[in-house]
């Protein structure tokens, strides 16, 4: 449209060529714009399409058996469907596949040579039987929550070999022989999509959901760090407050636990990598993820103070700017510190002092709602009202803070993170502090 | 263990058994829950095996092609992946298995022919090249969002038939009958599949959603109704408050959106059924959603203070009891009631006079502020504070309410829900209300 408002006198197949390649240009953009946020995804394409290649021409030149045919499309197929983003995801799905292959396959051989020995009248009948009942029964399975976390498509995979290898129709011999090509090609493929996703620039999940714990305390801070600075002074210009990028950053936070689950359930299956063990204690991610959802929670109750449109007169709020600006710097400090302690991977009680300092402020807030708040004109009860709810929210903001940094620091111990200064004798206050959780973790 | 306590007499093997034998028991009580829970799950089990078989004798006594192999295999594999739980799940997978692999059958064997002119040399060079390019790009394919939320199935399957169909190393006329038979095969399983799914006791993932919309604005009800006592009366005998299920509803309602999103995507696929037509405001949806999750994040702070340690003594409490009480069981009535005539499919404005008796007690609870709290005394001023933040909550309840109340609306006339009294003139004043909505609605 906007191509043909200059020019009347173009042709109108002009025109539509233009708006074609309009769209095909905005497409090109979204592309380049998916690869350049996060490269990893051009390196992926790259490499499933490697693993594919290999696998094709492996059969293309070399059939493992007697002609191309079945045997050569199970490994292709488990290419495609194997080769995840993530190598957890990519082990966890081989595993599975692998696994409820060997099982049903042995099952399904026994089935058929269990209906064969009763007869041409009674096969058909055996073989539906026990169809109508395996599929039943792991349908079912399916619907239990430890299954469907980790072995869902172990299961579904169990339910198709069954299927595939006792219906086949064949003479027992013959049964043998698929079910032992479908294992093998599986297994073929299965390591293909595996030895490539490890070797060649690995996506580990368990580092992202590292990662990413970090980066959600991270988007915590950020808001923290200049939610004092955007309550108390830019409200009198009568511009709407909250909307810079880093102060809505934590809203994602608030949705993240599915992801996290999900990530702490796959990265179980990768071996040991880096400074992530084999046993790295996940479920200790997902406690400090939790932490930071509540706290994101209380974040969300602040955020709509800064949002609201109805504002209290800067009188009113000066009265608990100071301590509160404090405090939530402060907490800011503290979560950033914690973050930074655990992308090093280092054991920490350097937020010890910010969260002391914050908490000196929780005092200082108190006293002054004490002494003053209640002394201004009853008019400006509503007001109090909101700064009140305003310092509320903060004090269980420091609350919130305490349990993530407990939650890090016993983190740290279990994942065995390195100790920050090795060479200096470890302070005697703050190893106290640490105290339980050491001994927790050391069990 | 706690069977060998009471008899140590018994031989250790009958001590295992029994353990053996618990463990057995358990894992049946666990699953007799789950089918009791949702009985559609039993169904659902029945179903897919019902499919399975179906398929499985249908090949076993009519192979549609010379002998058994391929193509039965695709259709078993076909019926396994596409069966689903709901209706829009399954005929999404179909409808992708099926349009991808046509798609890619007749690439992959343009691929193959185009290879084939190159000559004995080229030809594995040529298809190595094509298989490598189609599988980047496609596997690329799938990090764009709006692919993924809709077609990530299908690219994979593209991925796959492509790669099948253009290595198979074939001739011409035999790579033209493999691509003919796997796209046939897979309709066959595709239809089999979804024809169980939707003739016999079928789930509606749209009918889902609509009623997963109307529980969560329930539980949000639920805590509301009862907040009011729970807060102000029972703390006095010192017990742990905020413990009761119908109060702890909310909490499932907080990680809601990710389900939500994928329900509203698959109901998409769905043809209409009862009263969900096809162009069903799915969207609409979403909207009440996101905005029933922002009330429950409200709730998620008002709990805190439910549950919190520091208790206010009663007299302070006792000033904002009267309305504080009568907003909350106002806001989860009116909550309740819109969640009702959205389970009956109805339009309603009876929920106003709820949100209008919350506003009026809002006002008289500003008024109770305004000229009693800061009377007391200043050592009560921290225990003002909490009552003051409860209060600020309480306010915006009310706002989250009457925006649900609002989405409500308009998705009831979107989606043509009944009204409610058809042979009594409408009430001027209430239509007057809606009518932005309905001028939205009617575009």
């Amino acid at each position: 449209m906007a191509s043909s408002n200059n020019d009347h006198d173009q042709v109108k197949g002009a025109g539509l060529f233009q708006r074609l390649r309009g769209k095909i240009v905005k497409f090109g953009l979204m592309l380049k714009k998916l690869g350049q946020d996060d490269p990893r995804r051009i390196v992926h394409s790259l490499k499933v399409a490697l693993a594919l290649t290999l696998i094709s021409m492996l059969f293309y030149f070399e059939p493992l058996y007697d002609g191309f045919g079945i045997a050569a499309m199970w490994a292709i197929l488990t290419v495609v469907v194997v080769f995840e983003f993530t190598v957890g995801a990519t082990i966890g799905r081989g595993l599975n596949r692998i696994m409820s292959t060997v099982v049903a396959a042995a099952l399904g051989i026994g089935a058929h040579r269990l209906a064969t020995l009763s007869g041409n009248q009674g096969e058909p009948i055996l073989i539906g039987l026990f169809v109508f009942v395996e599929a039943g029964i792991v349908t079912f399975f399916r619907f239990i929550p430890q299954m469907k976390a980790r072995y869902d498509y172990g299961l579904l995979i169990f339910n198709l070999t069954f299927c595939l290898i006792s219906v086949s129709g064949y003479r027992d011999e013959e049964v043998i022989r698929l079910g032992f090509e479908r294992v093998s090609t599986i297994i073929i493929g299965s390591c293909t999509a595996v030895t490539v996703c490890v070797f060649i620039r690995p996506v580990w999940i368990g580092a992202e959901l590292h990662n990413q714990i970090a980066t959600n305390m991270e988007k915590l801070a950020n808001f923290l760090e200049e939610f004092g600075d955007e309550y108390f002074t830019v409200s009198e210009n009568g511009q709407i407050r909250g909307k810079s990028s880093s102060l809505q950053g934590y809203k994602s936070v608030l949705a993240s636990k599915g992801s996290e689950d999900t990530m702490a359930n796959l990265a179980r299956w990768e071996p040991g990598h880096g400074r992530f063990k084999f046993h790295h204690p996940w479920k200790q991610y997902l406690k400090v993820g939790t932490l930071t959802r509540q706290c994101a929670f209380k974040i969300e109750a602040l955020n709509n103070y800064l949002t609201s449109e109805t504002q209290t007169p800067q009188e009113v709020k000066s009265i608990i700017q100071g301590p509160s600006v404090v405090i939530s710097s402060e907490c800011g400090k503290a979560l950033k510190q914690l973050a930074t302690s655990m992308r090093k991977m280092t054991k920490s009680s350097s937020n010890d002092p910010h969260i002391a300092n914050s908490k000196d402020a929780a005092e200082e807030l108190k006293a002054v709602i004490r002494s003053s708040l209640c002394k201004l004109p009853a008019a400006d009860s509503l007001h109090i009202i909101q700064e009140g709810a305003v310092a509320s929210l903060l004090f269980e903001i420091i609350r919130c803070t305490e349990k993530i940094a407990d939650a890090v620091h016993k983190l740290a111990s279990q994942a065995h993170f390195n100790d920050v200064k090795p060479t200096v004798t470890p302070n005697q206050e703050n190893s106290v502090n640490d105290g339980p959780h050491h001994v927790i973790a050391i069990e």
